[in-house]
């Protein structure tokens, strides 16, 4: 997996093989193969690797501080390497590559989801957020619009476009 | 661009090259790399020419019901071939080429977005909206939770959905 990311920084993780990560590794592509059976089940595993237990929610008793540090922490990692280039070439991967979709949201989406779906709850209890809103939606509320600047605009997305997020989203688009 | 649609439903986008289209349409690679210089642009148009004014708003007076069935009807578009596998191939392929997204935006995500904000504005003006949401989020805040359901955990974006986003939306987070 180190050789993964080298490589990948290196020639762009677009570009990547198990044949050429082999090659760099003084490894038979089989061997790779054996414990990676796709370049997609490879990154990911590179991508877990990374991340470790950093996105882990804090609570100071404040949601919206709360929420405001886990997600500047996400896009401190969203906009770097090796981090960012290689989340970018995973979700291309997965959409023709359902099996490397599911494993991603097996392993990396829903373990967030349900710490952020834990962490609002809290708050929810305490009386901090709407007890209207559809807390099971939390995720692709919070994240989505991350995602959309990150794969569709491909603007950066910065703190300041958080916060900026977060203030609407708590606002509301209603009267 | 019929014969990129014809192809790609059969054998798939992400198999699709410049050389299999030329093939299939009897012409030489270089008059197709003439008109299309990469697999993307020819996706590209080849979207835009199936999108047509169908996403276009609807004004009935209502912002709920308006953006509701401009939603539908955009997600009916996503749901189903060959719109749908069409769009996915090509948000994967402008995560390794920037001209791509470039011209995505320009051509596509930012005439839709321009539409979004023009009626919301009318909305906030009606007295239909929160004053305080900062209506630049919009198409963000709006199409992130599908773009989210699309690309990332890959189920259904369903009417149901929509109309469960919407009114997580309109709530909004906040006490």
């Amino acid at each position: 997996m180190r050789t993964t990311l080298e490589l990948g920084q290196e020639i762009g993780y677009a570009k990547l093989s198990i044949e050429a990560v082999a090659a760099r590794a003084g490894a038979g592509k089989h061997t790779i193969y054996r414990r990676w059976p796709s370049k997609g089940a490879l990154l990911l595993d590179s991508l877990l690797s990374l991340h470790k237990s950093s996105l882990d929610y804090p609570d100071t008793g404040d949601i919206f501080a709360d929420l405001r540090t886990q997600i500047h922490a996400a896009v401190d990692l969203l906009g770097n390497p090796p981090f960012g280039p290689l989340y970018r070439a995973l979700v291309s991967e997965a959409q023709h590559d359902p099996q490397l979709a599911a494993a991603l949201n097996e392993r990396f989406i829903s373990p967030q989801a349900a710490m952020t779906v834990a962490r609002l709850e809290t708050a929810r209890d305490q009386g901090q957020l709407s007890p209207d809103f559809d807390l099971s939606l939390a995720m692709a509320i919070l994240s989505g619009p991350l995602y959309f600047q990150f794969l569709i605009t491909q603007e950066p997305v910065t703190h300041e476009y958080v916060d900026r997020v977060l203030r609407a989203l708590f606002t509301g688009m209603g009267k």
